[in-house]
């Protein structure tokens, strides 16, 4: 894979026109039998068809041939940038996961609570595994004791169980593209019976970011000192944040975030997406439309992100994710009535009932514009998008297409 | 072109499942009239339509658009390895092409008996082309006589006429990646009327091979002083042997080769699969079947190479290569008995009869596995594979999606 960002950047203008991409999470299936019919191709859609009766379709990979996507390359992918490039690790990922919006520069931990006996000895690598109430509880406590170290702000989120992620905030990349580094040695040992290890800097860049471990070490501790269990932290797994170029300076896109779930915010914020509130639990899907309707007039890209086809494939129930794409389809007229001028619909990846998980076959793609030839795919199905005039295509081919429909990109070369 | 190689390290997993790669060599073809039909579409596949009624097609170019591949570039690329990346050359070629099995940081080189006079002035730079049995005659001699250079083991073998091949195994590559270099000038000065040249090293990595070259020549010379034609030796087209990750590396995979030819069984090993010994003559196609049913239960990963849909394409017998088509189709029962999980028929490159040669023309995939959506080809022809839900992909896409299919690769990302 690799991606047109460089290219894009020197020809994207701004313009008047709007793009709303539509991600169907996990929306690509398989049939339960030989030749038989996937999820999508099952469900009843009126709307969608119509749609697509006057749209171009194809098939999109996201990483490459035969690799499943993660939700991050995924998404990333459909973002415009090759997810074997912009490699986003571990410990930026919990923290994305759970919705904290991360920077260039910024580091990243994964952390567990311990608990600690005499001499900080280990005693539980997991702290007797805590309810997530005591983990919220003990995270405020932190929160509220260690706010910076040294003038680096610190901030920490609770995950589950044990389970917390910390975050060194950087004061940004400095001139010489640094930012904290996050090359240094463990905390936990992964054995008990022995007290935590110094984090020690691997690299000249991680040096401060060690420090800054080892001193959140000392004064959890000390904060933590009179609780029975919940007594001692233990880190690994830390990721820097790589540098991903903007969407706004790529693209000249002014773009906005709709989505419910913490990882697909993160990830939007990542790349420098306005996230907006949603009204609603779950899904949210009317507060979704109404988030999108209300802010319609105040940006000029839109990614808006549907959980449920992809949840209802990972609990391999084929006929509620069926639902679930019918519902989207009794959604759909409310986005159309906002008529943008270039509508995609998409998937980060396909999630067959039939595997209970996310695999790597390609997911269809549906982009309608005004600038669209005869394509006659009758609905938005995988093998009405296979026989579609947009082709096989990588998922970094996707922006560029979308700028391209919504007459964004100036010619390349004279 | 570019592979996967490096990510799919990564996420390849072993599990119990079994993939069957049969390379139908040179099996694309072309129409001897506009619009006609082509030797597969001509030829009459009862089994090979039943299973590509079941299964997913779709068109590989192994190197790209408009480039006919050799064999070698052709397979590597099926096996997963960018052919423009990895590039065997001419000597370590004609080694494998003779079935010799290269290691990485061996030397092979190309070499003509020629015919020397008074003050080693070379008469005839073919050494009046001997016969094969002569040729074989006096590489005997050479073998016996120079078993070894100050400890370098050689070997020498016949190829055909005055042309032989001289391999210098190295001890292997070393710490630093180095084994022997290949980089020297030749010995061969192209002319008659002169001595021949000695080899020089162009770098440092290289200087024990052309010392090897330039003692080599002279033994030899010792070893056939008394011959009246074939009493001289030159040098030219050394190369050294890229380091290919292995198969078992790359995928986690057991692999089998079942060839008849030397070229395929070279290029397996140098891959690392093993080479397993097959009965019988020419393309044996019976000794072929028994040795994948004997071997069925060692291996997870087997590539079964059939020779004569090539020949037959390179004689332009339009007519002996559709039966030929026809000998493999009845062989397919056999391989299906054996339930692979996952099946795959392809080609290494077309060999058209009307061009009597290989050519650039992306050849037919068909995967059948349990994984595979509704694609309804009718047949396994040119024509079916390009409306085929497979697309039009390159050849190093193949051995990712055999390992998708199979359910030996793991998420990519979160």
């Amino acid at each position: 894979m690799s991606d047109l960002i460089d290219t894009v950047r020197h020809i994207a203008k701004k313009t008047d026109s709007k793009i709303l991409m539509v991600v169907l999470d996990g929306v690509g299936g398989l049939p339960l039998t030989v030749n038989g019919e996937t999820e999508l191709a099952t469900a009843i859609t009126p709307n969608l068809d119509a749609l697509a009766r006057e749209s171009q379709l194809g098939l999109v990979e996201l990483v490459g041939a035969g690799i499943t996507p993660g939700s991050g390359p995924g998404h990333l992918s459909l973002f415009g940038y090759d997810p074997l490039k912009y490699v986003v690790g571990r410990g930026a990922l919990s923290a994305v996961g759970i919705g904290v919006r991360l920077r260039a520069g910024d580091v990243a931990v994964r952390g567990n609570f311990a608990s600690l006996g005499k001499n900080r000895i280990i005693v539980d690598r997991r702290a007797g595994r805590p309810s997530n109430e005591k983990n919220a509880e003990i995270v405020a406590r932190l929160r509220g004791a260690i706010p910076e170290i040294d003038g680096t702000p610190v901030e920490v989120y609770t995950e589950s169980e044990h389970r917390f992620v910390v975050v060194f905030r950087s004061q940004g990349v400095d001139e010489a593209g640094q930012g904290l580094g996050a090359n240094i040695s463990d905390v936990d040992p992964q054995v008990t019976g022995v007290p935590p290890h110094l984090a020690v800097a691997q690299d000249p860049t991680s040096a401060r970011t060690a420090e800054l471990v080892n001193k959140f070490v000392e004064r959890a501790e000390a904060v933590l000192a009179e609780e029975p269990q919940v007594n001692g932290v233990l880190f690994r797994g830390y990721s820097d944040v790589p540098h991903f170029p903007s969407f706004a300076d790529i693209y000249q896109l002014n773009a906005a975030c709709i989505a419910s779930y913490p990882m697909y915010k993160g990830l939007a914020s990542l790349v420098g997406m306005e996230v907006l509130p949603v009204e609603g639990e779950e899904d949210a899907l009317e507060g979704k439309v109404k988030a999108l309707t209300e802010n319609w007039a105040k940006y000029d890209f839109f990614y808006l992100h549907i959980k449920k086809t992809d949840s209802t494939g990972e609990d391999g129930d084929f006929a509620e994710k069926v639902h679930k794409i019918e519902l989207f389809d009794e959604l759909l007229p409310s986005l159309l009535a906002l008529q943008p001028d270039v509508l995609c619909i998409v998937g980060d990846h396909s999630t067959p009932s039939k595997l209970t998980s996310h695999s790597w076959h390609p997911v269809p793609l549906l982009i309608n514009s005004r600038y669209g030839r005869k394509d006659l795919a009758g609905r938005y199905t995988e093998e009405e998008a296979g026989k579609g005039s947009l082709g096989l295509r990588r998922g970094t081919d996707v922006m560029p297409l979308l700028m391209a429909n919504a007459l964004k990109l100036q010619k390349y070369g004279a």
